[in-house]
């Protein structure tokens, strides 16, 4: 009843359960945060999609930034790429990231659309 | 088999799925983390009563505050009012805000009553 | 539908609804990062069988760390905890912790064996 793809001895990038999935947190390369933004979310994409959901079936985000300063050129990348009437519930606070040239990191909870 | 309500290009309030209401981090209005905190709680209590919840059915909270310090001004708030009996699964820990002036944020995940 | 245990005003350490167990935020004691990891994941495993899960059946893991700088001490008790092919979903950022002397807080969203 539980299926997890791309597991490591650390963790899995997706945990799927009861019709709900759970990606890892995602992170971006890149040298500022939108530039890092845009990679994280194109990589919850392809997980969202292997997972057999999608960018429109989103529940509960929650973003850490590494410096909350960097809140509004955030929001532009991702306002700009949540689904219109979409969007999940989301709450966005400042955290230190695992790796010092980390600005962002983006934790998924999403539908599984073939529940639906 | 999502429902959304007071959705913006940003987030959604509130999004139901599966039985479960996951509202966006909520933040209250104050001059102290007593203050924020009580304005905070009140307006979980609206939209868990409008996603067909209750303050009875928190799963879980996650809390922010902006100054560890606070947990204690914080607390005593919560403790008065979580019903009794009734009280979610909780984690504290400090994380610097969306606006310098907040205190607090609360990330809630609740079960339906509907559903029960 | 919700069932609760080991409840106090401020919260339950075990939450059930829908196949889903929460457990509140989960700390150890120990003079070292690896010292707290240890015994704050021996606690979650308690909570996990007490709720009919353990650790073969973890969704999610959100990590807390009091520094960044212990995330390669922390994954070392962790790498070795997790069971071969059941890693959850996870992701880590720092955040100070409720007493001064916390260096690491787990929270733990499982899957209920018994309804699988």
């Amino acid at each position: 009843m539980i299926e997890r793809i791309h597991t490591t001895a650390r963790m899995s990038k997706i945990v799927k359960h009861n019709g709900t999935v759970y990606l890892c947190g995602q992170v971006g390369d890149g040298d500022t945060v939108a530039a890092q933004t845009k990679e994280c979310l194109g990589r919850v994409d392809a997980l969202l999609i292997e997972a057999g959901s999608s960018r429109d079936n989103i529940l509960q985000a929650i973003v850490w930034l590494a410096d909350i300063n960097d809140f509004k050129a955030m929001n532009e990348v991702w306002d700009a790429w949540v689904p219109n009437g979409h969007a999940p519930a989301r709450a966005c606070g400042e955290a230190r990231l695992a790796r010092s040239d980390l600005k962002v990191e983006i934790i998924i909870t999403a539908a599984i659309q073939t529940e639906q």
